[in-house]
């Protein structure tokens, strides 16, 4: 779109928002132009904060007669560039959509705008013994229109289950401005039920401009232990124990050794042991009877896994001494090495030790280390991949360890995205885990919301001009590499 | 079609189907004129009961070239119409698809053909501790490829959710023919994900052919209260009670005073109180200490709530003894009266007591006897409307009340049906809860699965064709009606 366009529908838009609601102005747009992740950076041409529904849809309305795409952003804390604007599209921001609309405790549902924080909806009902379960490691910051375009996860969805599992309802503004209702306030709704593939759509379907969700009762007792092994295959085995023991912890979390003495160099303590192979945190929630009874459990299949020593924290304080490193795992490989670059992939949870053993060999064979730290219980890896951003060749070596790693997750059966989704990322990975039909079956549903394609264009799904430069990347390099792994045949 | 079309189609699936796989001849084709509801009935021009994925491809496929539309029908225990052939449709009974493809306990999951029973899932992992969680009541009949195609809950979904949430793969076979798969074997799936829209869509977007479920580890310990109250809104109020102090049944049932009579009736002993308003059963299940201390909690509640007698019931036996008169409630009403109707409806669980009131007005407004027995933890109404099969005009009542019933449950902020599906029952009701745009968008995306609308063609969605009859009716039995109630509107 030519400049002159843009500046009508700036004009446009005025028109009924207010002056604070549109930025144009170049050094304010510096602002939405990275997400949490991508390595990529564009600024948008023009961006608009909302307020309302109704904002929404009239914005909505003047992109499509005029054939302008948009792209919807939340906080920007998205790890696959979901949020990112590659077309020429406006960027509507939700950030100013903070309102909690309503609170139904008989009901246990709260009513909330896309742009409030994950961690407020806890904090709105803490005081009546509620909770909201999905638990992103963004959350102080991450909105629920985010969580919801990416189906985020969290430690807790292990025992709780992911963002999809705790949206009742959706009023979706539709790319041509129409307002759509998705499900409704209650678990049962009716057929066709179009929230599940909305929660995860990426911004591909429209924008949720309310979200109905479902409230949890605070668990009466917290229990967090911590073992440490002298392998990796021990953790695992203790995972397996525990799962087929019928525990289920509302947590179960592992950090290799790298990520160890990453939080310990941190912290300046030894916090965990530095020369365990892993640590393993298990998480137990619920009655109080049961938490001890499960905690004893879990301690003694830790032990008989071959655990050293198992640390038991059974009051507030203790337990968030224990999650502290976990917490902190990020923050202390952002220390070592300020680019890093996160993958998510998913695997068997009975083939986690044999992944992680691969993980370390691909390590090894690029030259870069790896630090793991990830949600053991539902199989879900977080591979950090440490670099200095210092050449193109380095950001690629990267992208293709990544790769290499998604691969791995592939072949045990896995997943190339648990919770940070496929966004500009990984769509070019789509086709290594869905035929062209399960694909195409995709896009037609895609299309039944958004038929000109308006709605964050160019994300998930592959296209030969998203993807034709990876390709060609890969015949340069793999020209170069040892070992020759053409996947050309992937387009 | 002319008869002609269907002696070609019967040639050509004969060339690939053996011989016992074809059913063409009149008497034997009266077995599949029915389902477990609907009151009218249509036997289909031909049935074919494929053993494979393969078959179903090729059955399929000879549909498409043909512009045959079909039907999927599992065990045809249906109660909302989805399983009948209305139209002239080729009818796919997927009863002979009955094999546990297979059984990952490390992982928790089971992969199953669509005709494997409900209970059979359970049966095949009990010795190993694992269990399937969703139970409808005719668990030990319906398969599970209906249980997809309807969402189907049951007494155990308060805690454990419904079909959907216990769905992590399925391979469909499209209208055209074309295998895809949805989802996967792991609980975290990339995007689009195609499987929510998939369960509970009737078979209108395709048939699916092989599904994997989680499995759940049975628990350690189950205990069962039932309560008598002498009222129905102390019942509601123990319901209100339990659910706002965190326990967390996994059952939570209550049955009016009609229900109770009918049941201590078909048993000829008083199992329970025969003057009590209303019976609530919990059941509390998990590990023993928890289970203990949350039926403490229960009873208390029920007594605060003001319940005459609560009995506790621990072991096996005694529990079964508690749930036997709830388990044959449909079948009390059956021998008072061999015709009933069964409405499925859902109310915010808040909104019990005083939607029960009003179905007891419409009761007898319309002179008509319902019994109720309902899912009091989720809000899920089940009247049963009792009538005799002598007159058009009769059954036509009955249907007005169901369709009140349904209004009262919109009114509420409600669903119109909780676990029973749409199918050709509901689909003139469904624009009393979705407005226009939101049935435009579900029938977007089911042409993105059917673009020719061959997969059972006619269900969920009203067209003038079906649903102008329901017009007309209504407004002849409104100008015999005191209180005329014009649905007009609604077309």
């Amino acid at each position: 779109m030519v400049t002159r366009d843009w500046a009508v529908l700036e004009r446009e838009l005025r028109e009924f928002l207010p002056r604070r609601s549109v930025i144009s102005k170049k050094q304010e747009l510096l602002v939405y132009d990275c997400d949490g992740l991508t390595m990529e950076r564009k600024s948008p041409p023009l961006v608009v904060l909302p307020e309302t529904t109704a904002e929404v849809s009239r914005i909505l309305t003047c992109c499509h007669k005029r054939g302008i795409s948009f792209v919807a952003r939340g906080s920007g804390t998205g790890l696959s560039g979901g949020a990112l604007v590659e077309e020429e599209s406006l960027l509507v921001v939700t950030s100013r959509m903070r309102k909690i609309l309503d609170v139904d405790l008989a009901n246990c549902t709260i009513t909330v705008q896309p742009g409030v924080i994950n961690s407020w909806v806890t904090r709105a009902v803490t005081g009546e013994g509620f909770y909201y379960a999905p638990d992103p490691s963004s959350q102080v910051v991450c909105s629920i229109g985010g969580n919801v375009a990416e189906n985020s996860g969290g430690v807790h969805c292990v025992k709780y289950g992911v963002t999809s599992n705790h949206v009742l309802g959706i009023e979706v503004v539709l790319p041509d401005g129409n307002i759509i209702n998705l499900g409704g306030d209650l678990v049962e709704t009716s057929e066709l039920d179009l929230r599940g593939v909305f929660i995860g759509s990426e911004g591909t379907l429209g924008i949720a401009t309310s979200i109905t969700l479902r409230l949890l009762r605070a668990p009466e007792k917290v229990a967090v232990l911590l073992a440490d092994f002298q392998s990796m295959e021990a953790a695992g085995d203790a995972v397996r124990k525990v799962t087929a023991a019928g525990v289920v912890p509302s947590g179960m979390e592992i950090m290799d050794n790298f990520m160890i003495n990453a939080v310990n160099d941190l912290f300046g303590v030894d916090e965990y042991p530095r020369d365990a192979a892993a640590v393993l945190l298990i998480e137990l929630d619920g009655q109080e009877s049961e938490v001890v009874s499960a905690s004893d459990q879990a301690y003694e299949l830790c032990k008989a896994s071959g655990a050293r020593e198992v640390r038991c924290a059974n009051d507030q304080i203790e337990c968030a001494r224990l999650w502290k490193g976990r917490k902190a795992a990020f923050a202390a490989v952002g220390k070592i090495s300020p680019t890093y670059y996160v993958q998510d992939g998913v695997v068997p949870r009975s083939s986690l030790p044999q992944v992680l053993a691969s993980i370390s060999n691909l390590s090894r064979k690029y030259n870069l280390p790896v630090a793991n730290v990830f949600h053991a219980g539902d199989g879900n890896l977080h591979p950090l991949i440490l670099y200095e951003r210092d050449s193109e060749y380095i950001e690629n070596r990267v992208k293709d360890l990544a790769a290499d790693i998604l691969r791995l997750c592939l072949q045990e059966g896995g997943s190339i995205t648990g919770e940070h989704g496929v966004g500009s990322d990984k769509r070019c990975y789509l086709k290594w885990m869905f035929s062209d039909d399960d694909l195409g079956t995709m896009q037609l549903v895609r299309n039944a919301f958004d038929p000109f394609r308006c709605a964050n264009p160019g994300k998930i799904f592959p296209t030969p001009k998203s993807c034709g430069e990876f390709a060609r990347r890969k015949i340069a390099i793999n020209s170069k590499d040892e070992e020759s792994q053409s996947d050309l045949e992937i387009f």
